[in-house]
């Protein structure tokens, strides 16, 4: 295990992915709330609203709100996402508030691509140059992209690694094309179609294609096995991940009523707490911030260490128990 | 990855260690229509009620009408457990019907002994002579150890794989002392301490200790571990492991509401059919058996495959309706 890397940055991005998710009418000021209690944990990336259309995602009308309702804490980047030119451009007014990132998505399957935005995956490349028009205009000369289904897809099945690095070198042929180029590189495992085989092998593929490039994961655990995923990263060095506070969210457009939720955050943090690799995040505050998620929407969430508790506790209290008896 | 096993053999204990933490009265039937599931599985060995008293465990109480009243497929061996040597020779007027085992079980810690059998370590091998000579009698010249809390414990902490094995020494020592001998090494993660690294420390410690045991894992999920937890166990070749149906049960004595079931039996099997190993567990099936589970305990249950769903599956349409499309 002599790759494991000394830190890893962690993306929280529990807000964004959850609250559509929720059926019950969320106030904005329990949804702020839980940006809040996030952005006292040390995290460093708060991905928490996304500025799509309020027809088909009433949940998120509420982005402006939003942007202007949490209290930014210094130190931590505030994302937001957008699937059109039109949420970019919403985005973009509040540019001092918000880290604006040159997203581009794609899949890694024509048939999810479709589904999520009813267009081919050459379709989409097609829609770059007004993408990197516009992002090199908010002065970002690179995109990043994120690959969805990249381990798997619920319609074609099996995605083989060859296939992503497929999709990546059009994706980057495109871009350079458009005066841009191929920036961060993130995998998404949207489905939940992963394993540790796996993980090694795509990260590899992708890694040995294009050596430099940040690789970030983006692991669901609808299978239970998204923390052994995330081991298997760890061990090929990989630095970034996005998680979820309690294991918050999951996947409209998979067609699949057990989609579940990005890897927990707390138990990705307290993961690394065991193995000795720093996040920065004070693994009691991300505990708490993930029991006022569930208090926030209402119901049970799906992660570990809200009700395992923190081990460090634990130890400290073993000692104290130690020390008494020998006095 | 070199060391993966080609085939993994499961140990299911959910009824075992689920049904006495249920607070709902529940029928006889109900239970025995779970193991019935679990005996059409394909699982190979099935822990199904303990050997307890009734005044302690009211929930055990009826281990003889279970015993009596399950459908025993063949191939399959049915298991119980045994904390005193009453409970054993209750078991053993079923020994044509139960497939016994000679458990000895101690913990890693003095204090864990002490909350779970109100004796130290020391006087736990103290009574060894006793089992010893009954397992003779049954004909069993050798002992399954369990060591209880072989990761970690709640009242005092980290546990080093050399206490581990100092306490195996000790019980080898007093086995031969017995006329008997150290078969079987269980090492369980009684209260969930375990991650990645201290499962590849602890069972190479062991290993190289006792190159010739088998040994099994017991690993609890209290914090999200557990299937990576299997992962690096698998890695070190490790081919033995105790999983729970739908992710059931939990530790009574851990001082700790999170106390969470062991590994979910289904997501384990998932875990090795994706990564090619064998379990004879046919997964449609135990994902069934969790299911049904959730219906006799009568609430939700952690496991994940039983709302995932098998991969397999997914791969038969995704492959039907690319042919389908070719046509």
């Amino acid at each position: 295990m002599s790759d494991l890397p000394k830190r890893v940055k962690i993306r929280e991005v529990g807000p964004r992915e959850g609250f559509q998710f929720e059926k019950g009418n969320l106030t904005l000021e329990a949804k702020i709330s839980l940006v809040d209690a996030l952005s006292a944990t040390g995290v460093g990336t708060i991905e928490f609203t996304s500025f799509v259309s309020p027809k088909w995602v009433p949940q998120m009308a509420d982005a402006e709100a939003m942007v202007a309702g949490i209290r930014r804490a210094p130190g931590v980047a505030y994302e937001a996402i957008w699937l059109n030119v039109a949420g970019l451009e919403r985005a973009a007014q509040h540019r001092e508030r918000l880290a604006l990132r040159p997203l581009f998505g794609v899949a890694a399957t024509d048939t999810f691509m479709r589904k999520n935005t009813n267009r081919s995956v050459d379709e989409r490349l097609e829609e770059m140059p007004g993408w990197a028009e516009r992002y090199q205009a908010l002065g970002m000369d690179w995109l990043d992209v994120g690959v969805m289904a990249a381990f798997g897809c619920n319609y074609e099945g099996d995605v083989e690694p060859r296939a992503v690095v497929g999709v990546l070198e059009k994706v980057e042929r495109k871009a350079q094309a458009c005066g841009s180029r191929l920036g961060g590189i993130g995998l998404a495992d949207t489905m939940g179609w992963a394993n540790p085989l796996q993980i090694k092998r795509l990260v590899g593929a992708v890694r040995e294609r294009w050596p430099a490039a940040s690789i970030k994961l983006h692991l669901h655990d609808t299978r239970a096995l998204a923390i052994a995923n995330v081991v298997a990263a760890l061990e090929m060095g990989i630095e970034y991940f996005d998680s979820a506070v309690a294991g918050m969210g999951g996947c409209p457009f998979a067609a699949h009523k057990g989609a579940a939720g990005n890897v927990t955050t707390e138990d990705l943090v307290f993961l690394c707490q065991e193995m000795g690799i720093e996040t920065g995040v004070d693994l009691d505050a991300m505990i708490a911030a993930g029991q006022l998620a569930e208090r926030v929407v209402g119901h049970e969430l799906p992660g570990k260490l809200k009700s395992g508790g923190n081990l460090a506790r634990y130890r400290a209290r073993a000692k104290a128990a130690t020390t008494a008896a020998a006095v």
